[in-house]
């Protein structure tokens, strides 16, 4: 299609089209995502499930600092793959837009309506000059009248509400799992163990709870949960993917930075 | 004319003029809009008929969430082709627009007058510079004091009148067929079908209904509404058109993104 | 004069002198509104005259949203030729400066100050940084004082006033037409005369009246009134000039886009 | 001196110095002065004489509307050369400046005054960045406490005084006739005889009076005149310059655009 | 991967993400804390260590001034390696910060608390056209809620909570030490001894007091303590790593600057 | 050092170091300073002398027109060398400065304190981008507290006091001529026929009055007077300096512009 | 390490880092201050020693008009060394710092305050685009609670304390000498020699009085005083270093500029 010498021409601009119509700061941004580690979320019928894989540079380093998982709201998770800095900002962002609608309102926000606001801001960094796109994607999971809704947002400022969805690395061998295995009518237990599987599917040597993080936000409660070690231990085992405990080698291609 | 080398120096600025008086940031921006998956407008006696092409890149994604036919108003609908962040933010804006000619004038926004003011928002973007066009192209139809009307805006900022248009993937083809085949005195289902049937001439294998979005804004209720799968079916059936159901293959080329 | 090497270090800067004083950007705008077709306007003693010759791209566009005819206050008509989304910026200014200069001063707007306020405004973008010139000449007419005046305003911002003038595709054989056969004397009914047959120079196949557009403003009424088609159709009769009804092709070199 | 290759390099950027301590920008903007036709302005002990050639495209533009000679204020009037919709902000910015003065001291600005303030509006746009150089020279004649005084702004923004100079095409020429010819004791017919004289001699074919604009503003009046046509050719036919009339051709050169 | 070419191109521009989707300004800025000496930072159930590695380019020069150790409020300390003109500002941010907070709560900042409004502030510089990413790393130590808490921020802005970490020079090797020899039960004196252990590592022969920064907050006293040399010296002699005196040399690569 | 090419990457921004620590615009603003006819200053015992070598264009050209010595302060006369345009700023400056001392102190502003305003005015224009240095040296004189002071701006924004100097045009032989016959107890007579011989030096042919600009500020007037051209030439017979009257012929290389 | 080539891609953005981690355009103001004459700061138990080497271009330049050394504030001097314009611009601010601390406070700015106060100027114009950084270094010396302190600044906003120190021309030759002789219990007279004696390391000729500048700010007057050319004629005496009077030849390569 076009030689190398002539798509260098465009992706140096920020915010410019290429000939044949594309974004190449936009496309770049997505492979700042997939230089993430994965990260799955799983809508079932009794609510959803956020699921990442979390590499530590070191044993030395605490897990928890590694921020994968956040809580938006109280009834809203959001899992990111990418640039951890700009997930930092757009996760605040929707902290923000969620306070501010509580007070504005009195109700919580809809998940829909935080996921579309998040993207418009997302958008804007695409379109207008002077700054570059956010090189992230987020999984928006939670509960909205009752119902359990999973987004998702590229780093065009795209929303997409899905089933079940993978970002980050392998995000192809994962999206393809999810969706041979995906079971419509499967409970937040039956969630859970499809995202540790389709994990495990790109983990041949099995996964440790360590390097996992997860967390549901259920039609009962309405409330993000964090499952401990344990939790996830216990799954593993039960799903017959736990990794002998070892001494860790961060992966040197999709470590978040 | 111009050969490459040349021409690369004037695209790469987003807002000035070759040699030959042309714009190419614009140009381009229309490239992203034959990037998307086509969408057809049909104006009839009975009202406007909005149908389009929606190509899902999975089966785990929720189809709603692919939009590409909007309501701006109640007596007025959008559909969209190209990039789907840019279309969002003209949506917004449309609604916005909407709303405050509601409220100033305490009646419902003229459909001209809507195209126009978003023609003209879209027109800044290719003259003032530090932004980037928009790579989007909408088609606006409504009911005007009682008449149905079709817009189309194009990425440089032209609103253009049509009775019946397409835009996006294959445009030339689909529009080819509305010349031959398109009938002046047809009534509201007349016009779905010929939309349809256009849609269908560039899809060899024939339409699945869950791939098809469909909205109409009749003369006499002047209400935007969306059709169900189960009556783009029912169409689909009587025209012959309906594909087997099988595995969903996402159009690489066309996919929105 | 300059290589073509050289010429590029110039043409790139939006608002800098070239080493021999030009200013490419301005000269590249001129070029853009040789890519639109041809518009004529034609002063007579009865009043001004325009005429333009507007292409549809296909049979199911509306004409009349192909604007190249506009009326700026109802004793002034302007005809566009080039970038039409330039050419809706610059009406809207026009028609703003007619409203306020009633408001301010309790009487129509005379077309000569106009015209300057619309050149000093298409003047500055080729002067000040961050923006494009306008890509359209534009044929201002109307009635001040109970005379008619023609003006043109290019892309660098000067004004000229003329008798008769064509601006856009193909102006150098109108304008030599026009310039031959211009008679000081003609009344109204001449001027159309003229305008039809200078058009008719340049389209070897006779001309339809539906893809003419014609405005007048005389001194008596001081109103502008545009041509029915049937009014069209009438004139291109008596001249001979009627081309027999066909498949329309779409220009491509000249469209407006 | 420096090498093509090495200029384009000082060229680009519009308000830097260039090794050798020169403006090319400025320089190039000096180049759009000589592309525009002579203006000459002379002053006598009875006032000043403003003569300008004007060079008209088409027999069918309005000789008036090709703006070279302008009243800036009663007892002041301005000759330019170059490009137009540059010397029509200075123009406008000349009349601003002198109705600020009236309003702000009662009294007529004086000339020198005027010229200075227009300078240094001109030096702005040579070293401040985002805007480009005025492409004009003008020149500024008037009367100041019962003596005439003529002046010249140039691209640089420097004033000079004169008794006889020429800007525009032809500069070196005319110039030059008028240091050989003029006469310190001449009156204002001697004035006006020898600018018609000066620019007679870069014209073989002699001169015609629609081509020429001519103003004075004598001491006795302090009041801006314009000479009719017949007036001028009265004057011409008296020196033996009247040519004969003619199809005019625009000179492809030194046309003002 | 990319050749060294292709990678200028977007090394240049502060914003831009890479085709491989990296942010080459902000991987550059890493380098940047690379050639600062090494600061190392541990956490123990008593209470944070900080240990900083200072060059001292002459014997005339002030220790105290090569500040790489600073107190940002009376329970926080913070060690920092790279750019020190750039970590200064980052340390007045942090201090204002904590002021702030102090005011407006009535309490002290959390540790957790102050290191990300850091990073969000060091990130703003990563996406914002207009100025560079700070070429610091800084370890954020105190207690929090009567815990002890240790981070990292990186130039990405993204927050890390460690056990024991370096940054800068020899980060990799003293790493290394930090993670075969932490021992989660240390108490503040172990805390301190394999600080300088792990420093030893990478300085064969062996330490000097005078070289040698080094703080603690405990959790007793929550206060931000500064070892004197004294004390410095003792610890080394006891771990038989004091250095002879001699003539100190200035590392050539790592000094900071 | 530095071969061309490199160079090239330096002087084209305005505001940056090259790799030897050198400010390439200030360095041609110097030179632009060259292209100017030469300025000199003296300071006697009784006051300070200002003289000015003025090219003339053309004979035509009023002599006072061509600035070269400026009136700053009752008390301060300013001579400059360079570009004439910028020169007029700075004269303005220092005129608006005087003035501002004279309304807040009620006293005459010092020869050093208006220089060292003006010196950092210039130094802006050489730290700050968006703008072009000052292409323009100035020669300060005046009296303060009864001593008469004389002082040099260069383009980097420096100032100088000196005893007696050159700016301009063969800056390098006239210094030298100064620095040889300079005698601290010359009065101002003697000051005037040492500017006038320094100017002899580089003038072989001898001086014409027309072409010297003179005017001292003495300690007991404390006031700037310029000398008639009667007064000058009375100076040049005595100093047997005065070349015949001829055709003079504008030096290409050094007149103002 | 990098070529040539390469370096040039990044000296030429003010505020970005090369791929080794260094920002070029502080380099380069680094190799500023080396262009120009050295200064020295020495500190001793009675108080701080200014010195530094003027090179005057011209006999008849006033000396005292070659600032290097400056008073801030009462109790605290500044010398300087590198782009004097720039200089002048830090003294500046300065002074305005001090008097607003004396202002605010009541009480003498402390000279560690201040030195950071400039130092913070100085790292915001090597951090934020639109201005390149200062090519000057200063030695800020003065009396703080009864001691003596003495600071430098570099061009990246780096403070450092020192007992003495040498920037500019020479800088390593005469801090080796400084090193070698400093005596921790020197009064203020040994601080002199020391100061002039390094001085003369570089200076083979010996030195003369009117090229060094010396200043004292000493810890019983808490006063800033300048030495008279006498007083520095003696110590040149006793020590020996006093050279012949003779011809002053400007030094090229290190004049103040």
């Amino acid at each position: 299609m076009q030689g190398q010498a002539s798509q260098q021409a465009y992706d140096r601009g920020i915010t410019i089209f290429s000939p044949d119509g594309r974004l190449y700061q936009v496309e770049y941004a997505r492979e700042a995502v997939k230089r993430g580690t994965a990260s799955i979320g799983v809508r079932t019928n009794e609510g959803v499930v956020l699921c990442v894989d979390k590499r530590i540079r070191s044993p030395l380093m605490e897990r928890s600092s590694v921020e994968k998982i956040h809580k938006a709201d109280d009834h809203v998770g959001i899992a990111s793959a990418g640039h951890v800095a700009d997930a930092r900002q757009l996760i605040d962002f929707a902290r923000r837009d969620s306070q501010v609608n509580q007070l504005r309102y009195g109700e919580p926000i809809g998940v829909e309506t935080l996921t579309k606001d998040v993207t418009d801001h997302i958008q804007q960094y695409t379109q207008v000059g002077g700054a570059r796109p956010f090189g992230v994607a987020l999984i928006i999971g939670g509960i909205e009248n009752g119902e359990p809704r999973l987004f998702e947002t590229d780093p065009s400022g795209t929303p997409y509400e899905w089933k079940a969805l993978a970002v980050g690395a392998d995000r192809g061998d994962i999206q393809e799992y999810l969706e041979t295995n995906y079971d419509d009518d499967a409970d937040l237990d039956g969630g859970i163990e499809l995202a540790l599987r389709a994990l495990g599917e790109v983990n041949e040597d099995g996964l440790r709870p360590e390097s996992i993080g997860m967390a549901t936000v259920d039609v009962e409660s309405e409330t993000f949960v964090s499952l401990t070690d344990d939790e996830v231990e216990e799954y593993l085992t039960d799903l017959e993917l736990l990794a002998p405990e070892e001494d860790e080698d961060a992966g040197d291609e999709t470590t978040e930075e």
